[in-house]
């Protein structure tokens, strides 16, 4: 017995020593972590760069574009998209102006991949990325870095205002970021000549403000003046802009993300609270967005979209869909998006347009006369014809990641969900949900926009074919994952 | 070193053993498990049911009861609740006919405590019951056994049949029980003087039908002619029960609770897939039911209900409401409620009158000239007014339990929630929900249906009284749980 208590007892110490190393090695890695940037990665982007600004089309309409980004903006929020709670009529204007698509994805339900998805016109899955950065030095931030996940974009990546610059325009960013805090990841270093705002979301810590790679305000900021101090800096940009050289003006707000600060001025007016504040604010600031646009008699040549990043968090409304933030269910992905351009897009009108994020990035590279970098895949498709009102149908579908796992996909009439793992994915009816595996399932969004009832046994040939395209998808990714064309 | 090795070897040889006699502690728990029933338990309800049958007031409207009480039916599955992808002709007939309630709250958002509710006008959490039931000898029942949890109702419990029998009527059963598989706890031995049914849900295992105490089918059972041998049962029940006495059949479905199985003439026919084909059987149910009392000349004296144990779970919907079953949203208790009394209960009207599944009880004993048990709380209020198309406002408000914590309470206008906790009962962003504690919230119903947006800081006394009363009813069940009044 004494010599069994021996031998157990040193294996127990030879245990201790293992887990002792292994924890060394853990802050080793995250004191001495580099995020790999694959081999020649500068290069390729410059090379891909150049050969983009060779084939510039000097005849391209080239219009100013302002792109305002909300944060967990919900599908249910707006007036213009069916809120009977919250008051939006600057934003609704704009709707009544132009046109709404009613049927636009984010790039992913959550912050980070839906903002990289957006401004490189590429499925986050591609960069290895379903996870949300968060600041340097964080804890969470430790995390990603002791299981060697990337903290910043990758280095070859071409982001969209790099690719507007090449066609002469003008870029200048307010607001959120999250795509990196550090060099070479700030705004300023990815394509845009100005920036002001916060790096991060306004929940995390720390998040100061920074004017182009300077901190200028510590944390923590005083969030009730935030949107007005944003509008002042967008102001006086498109001011310094307008007249000849064509200008993208990209504002992604910190709001409607928790927590919620609204203004003196409207705080505890909304009789929805202080989300209805917000969202107040919120309208206010696209306002004066469209005023200072009006005075600078630049509205005739800009092309305004109104979008969000992914559904609604805690609060917030998912409207008429199933699903909130972070789930590959309608809510997470499906969000409100508006677009006037006045002579161009028609007046008025909605679209079911099947849309996504990941074509914003084609579609004004279109505009903007500038060809797609040739080196890579581009997921995005010009949806210039849905703005226009047209007919229009991507030719591959919309899909929906939980983090890098492809879950869903949708074209005009079906959305099919594969088969939901324990812990993947499915996030609705937790803590029965992860435990029981199901579907796959196949929705008729048209009929059954809350994808409440499975009709997969009614049309199991649209079913295998997505679930195959998602096959298909999944291999594509195996093979040559950044989709690199050589 | 030696010395140390022995030491640590010996104690891990010791914890080992303690582990060992651990487990068969808990083997011996399970193999020995007796629900402990208070002392007295029996003579207690004998005593009750006396005193009340002493009551009786023989001038009583004494209609019959019909109770058709669907699973997992959710707040946007019928037609009169506004479905458009699902058809359900018969039931929305029954609304034409009578009143729909549009803010009635099951008993709990899971099956167990929401019929223990439903046929106790107790709030399950009385009866410290939170969870399912599983079968008899099934793994789940083996680990709820090990915890020392229920495993059938407590047996001083009055149930609604025994109480109506007390008033002469007959009582028949037909459906999924789920209140326990075991004497004494089987529904022929707790009120109703026969039964053909499921004592489970239809997704667990062994689920054998039963007719009265004995199994008359085992597992599987074939669950596509499942509601045509109900129905079969039922109207049979029915036939020989017209005429003289008053009568009251608890018709129970299993479905829409998965797995679904459609009868073969339904089978594929549906656009809605096999959940409308599961509805269209349902509907036909409802429809067969009418008929016969319509035949039986029978309808005009009979109250009939249309009701739902809590909301929609993988599929179905939950209409306009936020949450799905098992969630303290509103989608998981929320569920349609139509009833049809030919001059006594107006016809084609709607209510918003906030009304539950523990309202039931009081409201029949009340029709059937029964006077409540004297010596404990009953939750539930009379709800006729309500039915009767005229004001009704609950004393109390209806509560939420996620389990047994209390989390949310709802009156006429608002609904507070308590701050939920790292895993009590948010369930709706998981992941990162259950991380986030958030709250307390106040919604404002009738503006925000969606419980979208939190008016807390707009309406704090409001806030603050629901609070309190949440804190009054924990302190009062701590004090006395089974509200026993002596």
């Amino acid at each position: 017995m004494a010599a069994l208590a021996r031998v157990i007892g040193t294996l127990v110490l030879a245990l201790l020593l293992v887990a002792l190393l292994g924890l060394l090695v853990v802050a080793a890695r995250v004191a001495l972590y580099e995020q790999v940037e694959p081999a020649g990665s500068l290069e390729r982007k410059r090379l891909a760069l150049e050969r983009m600004a060779d084939g510039v089309d000097p005849e391209a309409a080239r219009p100013n574009v302002v792109l305002i980004f909300f944060d967990d903006l919900g599908y249910g929020d707006l007036g213009s998209f069916g809120s009977r709670a919250l008051a939006t009529p600057r934003i609704d204007s704009l709707a009544a102006e132009g046109i709404a698509l009613d049927h636009f994805y984010a790039a992913a339900p959550l912050c980070t991949p839906s903002r990289a998805g957006l401004l490189t016109g590429r499925w986050p899955a591609r960069l290895d990325l379903g996870h949300v950065y968060f600041p340097t030095g964080s804890n969470a931030d430790r995390i990603l870095r002791a299981l060697g996940r990337d903290v910043r974009l990758p280095a070859d990546e071409v982001l969209l205002p790099e690719a507007l610059r090449l066609a002469g325009y003008a870029t200048g960013m307010v607001g959120k970021w999250h795509l990196g805090d550090h060099s070479p990841s700030l705004p300023t270093e990815l394509g845009f000549e100005s920036y002001f705002g916060m790096l991060y979301s306004n929940d995390m810590v720390p998040a100061p403000l920074h004017r182009g790679t300077e901190e200028v305000d510590a944390h923590p900021v005083d969030q009730t003046t935030l949107v007005a101090r944003y509008d002042e800096e967008a102001i006086e940009w498109l001011e310094s802009h307008a007249g000849e050289t064509p200008f993208f003006l990209y504002y992604a707000h910190n709001f409607p993300h928790i927590p919620l600060y609204a203004s003196a001025e409207q705080a505890g007016k909304s009789l929805a609270g202080p989300y209805g504040d917000v969202m107040a604010d919120l309208d206010r600031s696209v306002g004066r967005i469209l005023d200072t646009l009006e005075r600078l008699a630049e509205a005739g040549d800009t092309l305004v979209i109104v979008t969000s990043d992914n559904g609604p968090w805690f609060q917030g409304s998912r409207g008429a869909v199933r699903g909130r933030k972070n789930m590959i269910f309608e809510g997470g992905q499906r969000v409100p998006f508006i677009a006037r351009w006045p002579g161009r897009i028609p007046r008025g009108v909605r679209s079911d347009a099947v849309t996504g994020g990941v074509d914003l990035f084609p579609t004004l590279l279109r505009l903007a006369g500038v060809p797609l970098p040739a080196d890579r895949t581009i997921d995005g498709e010009d949806l210039m014809a849905a703005l226009e009102g047209r007919a229009f149908e991507r030719r591959e579908p919309i899909f929906g990641y939980s983090g890098t796992t492809l879950l869903t996909a949708r074209t005009n009439r079906f959305k099919a969900h594969r088969r939901h793992g324990v812990f993947g994915g499915y996030g609705e009816t937790w803590p029965f949900g992860p435990m029981l595996p199901k579907g796959p399932w196949l929705f008729d969004l048209p009929r059954d926009p809350d994808e409440s009832y499975d009709v997969g046994a009614r049309h199991p040939d649209e079913l295998q074919a997505l679930l195959a395209r998602m096959d298909a998808q999944d291999e594509s990714l195996a093979r040559n994952p950044r989709g690199w064309i050589d």
